[in-house]
């Protein structure tokens, strides 16, 4: 993507990663707390038949990761959720309870769904119920269930309030966004019959949600129709308890990846939140920390944030539970253990491996014979590092900048340094780790 | 994007790019021809307001090329289109015009457009009417006009040809596709008053495609009102006219990119679909034709299909007109005066500049201690090389190997130049392009 593509969704993505990390229920700052208990059913049975995936797009990955983890993280992260029940096709039980504990999430139950969408949302909201009895220690029968598509991980906290606080008040609540089509009716033959009047309706979303009352009673009342072939809880809601849902403009975060290209998008959109800072770590030699200031103006210019330390100890040593990139720059006389030191240091820190992290070492260098032979040796030093770190999902890349007192080159130079670091920290390349490349 | 996420849309792109150039008037293999004249109208002088975008997002860029672009591109190569009018605010002519001369688009006009969506395609039908006298060398007076967003780059030349068809029968033809969500009637309090029935309506989506007389006639009928709000051409035929659209549903191939991260997604589905092949030369060195070898083997596991050849002379030259992807395998003498004669045959070519073509430069070396200071002067070399062929789209990348009689330590060293050659053909960063990198 080009530096010329502004950013609409920039603004509508802020709290995707907040500093706090999934699965802590400590409050976010200004987060809007509910005072009832409230769960989440994540309906996760689809086989993805109708866009013609294998693999369920709930459990394609990109980083690392499949798409139903980023959506339980978008769950996990708000406090006043009490719990999160995934309900997937029996074949997919022990997938999903993998997935849960590779990436250490903890608010999640995982129950065997059913062969319809209805049939899946039911067996999740009956297994709230059961919650009670079952795991007393752990949570009460909700007040509110939130229906959410596992497919749909952008969803934020402020609009799950929104959805909840409705759904108390009204009994039941749901999202929806303007049509971006104009809806026609069509003869039998094919043609043109008339077309919508756009502003009258809207597209229904999720998440929606509902008074546990409401949601139980509606699938306990129910038809075995509406169980096979209805897919809008909504309407079951309105026929069955005579409950008129609260609608809510949802922002353009709720989109539902569909198509393989719609991975492709979320996936930008991670890599891009994942970009938006870095902690520069100088140690004390003044070339570093020059250079460390002349990246961090640089930085400001492709929209990224840099934290210049001098190291991680003390009070910095918060940076490794909440920075997902690391820029390391070597004085004159670079060295291996700065990088196998911060290795040391993430590996104490035992942060859920949500994210592939960066760590960029940058380094000095003078341009004498001795130099090359020691490069030669450093390519194949930080290449056998980077295989080793890449094990526990951390991507090292190299970037070497030779010293010149002729300004003009040694200004070519550090510019490179900064389009490197960039592209590095923004494409999360796998296949480029270990390389010492040149600025 | 990993391995594991399987491809839906794969199929649906493969005409995307044919081995004939946009802009070429040869018919395609199999490519069904109308035998009567068809232009087409493409409005594009929104200005994104909708999605919060600064620049239009007709306007935006990926690879290198704004979106429109890709979508003149479409409809270029298709043979039996004869001309592309496109409509533009009046402020944005200018960058249109560039962009025609940048990217060698032959077919197109710009003319300043309306207000609103229905001005902008009564300026561009009007301007169609013009042709005959105005250019009589260029184009007769169409019989069918297409009318498609700037913003859906992906319409294929079989689905254009089923709208001219229908639309020469009947007048009028639309794409229609079914709804993603379930479409609901609210109060005007903001509650659920009904949802209507999926089955019985469907989304009204682009290409559509008009006689001349009926769409010309429509907008002469048609109100202020209809110009102002309205935003559906069908709707105009049926109204005006009494002519009925014939509706075909189109493939998902004609999403609209609407978002940000449609632009992301876009970008990879052009990024995947010039990954398909590359061009593996060899030249005489018994060593690189191995390597060649087991390169292309393993090209077949990622889905790239490498055709190995010795040299781009003679009938091979022909690869410099079709293949976006060439990988120089050089034996142990290596030399980079094998990519600068590349380099001169691509300049010969004159290829219209519509993707960044990607070299990367492959050589064995030995380990001896001349080869590592050789390996420095090259950095430099191959880097001033890389960064002069940038400025003509062209990105150059280095992968050294080092020949190894432990069959382990090669094996490792054969499977990571696989690994980074198909990252850097995947990934064509601009920030990369000069690096040596080890394999």
């Amino acid at each position: 993507m080009e530096g010329d593509i502004c950013d609409p969704d920039r603004a509508a993505y802020p709290r995707i990663f907040p500093p706090r990390e999934a699965g802590e229920s400590d409050h976010q700052p200004f987060e809007r707390c509910v005072n009832f208990p409230v769960s989440v059913v994540l309906p996760a049975a689809g086989t993805g038949e109708r866009t013609g995936l294998q693999t369920p797009k709930q459990f394609c990955s990109f980083l690392g990761r499949p798409l139903i983890s980023y959506t339980i993280q978008a769950f996990e992260r708000v406090s006043w959720i009490q719990s999160i029940v995934v309900v997937v096709l029996k074949e997919n039980m022990a997938l999903m309870t993998d997935i849960i504990q590779r990436f250490q999430h903890r608010k999640v139950r995982v129950v065997p769904g059913g062969s319809t969408r209805h049939r899946s949302i039911c067996s999740g909201v009956l297994a709230l119920g059961e919650l009670e009895g079952e795991e007393s220690h752990a949570a009460v029968q909700p007040k509110v269930v939130i229906i959410h598509d596992a497919v749909r991980p952008f969803v934020e906290a402020d609009f799950l309030y929104k959805i909840a606080m409705a759904a108390k008040e009204q009994g039941a609540a749901g999202a929806i966004r303007p049509l971006v089509s104009t809806v026609i009716a069509t003869t039998s033959e094919g043609y043109l019959d008339h077309s919508l009047d756009r502003a009258k309706y809207r597209a229904s979303e999720m998440p929606q949600g509902f008074t546990y009352d409401v949601i139980y009673q509606a699938y306990q009342r129910c038809t075995e129709s509406d169980f096979d072939f209805g897919t809008e809880c909504l309407h079951l809601a309105l026929q069955y308890c005579g409950v008129s849902a609260k609608l809510i403009e949802g922002p353009p975060t709720l989109w539902k990846v569909t198509y393989k290209r719609d991975l492709a998008a979320a996936e930008s959109i991670i890599k891009e939140t994942l970009s938006r800072s870095a902690c520069v770590v100088t140690g004390a030699s003044a070339q570093a920390v020059t250079l460390a200031g002349t990246l961090q103006k640089a930085a400001r210019t492709w929209d990224m944030e840099l934290n210049v330390i001098p190291d991680l100890k003390g009070d910095n040593g918060s940076y490794l539970l909440t920075e997902w990139n690391f820029i390391l720059v070597s004085g004159s006389l670079p060295c291996l253990s700065e990088v196998e030191a911060i290795l040391t240091d993430f590996k104490a820190a035992n942060r859920a491996p949500l994210h592939p992290f960066v760590i960029v070492w940058v380094h000095l260098s003078s341009s004498d014979e001795l130099s090359i032979s020691r490069t030669m040796a450093e390519q194949v030093a930080i290449m056998d590092l980077a295989s080793a770190a890449k094990l526990q999902n951390i991507f090292l890349y190299g970037i070497q900048i030779h010293q010149s007192k002729d300004a003009e080159h040694w200004e070519r130079s550090v510019l490179r340094v900064t389009e490197i670091t960039s592209a590095l920290i923004r494409e999360r390349s796998p296949a480029l780790v270990g390389q010492l490349l040149q600025a």
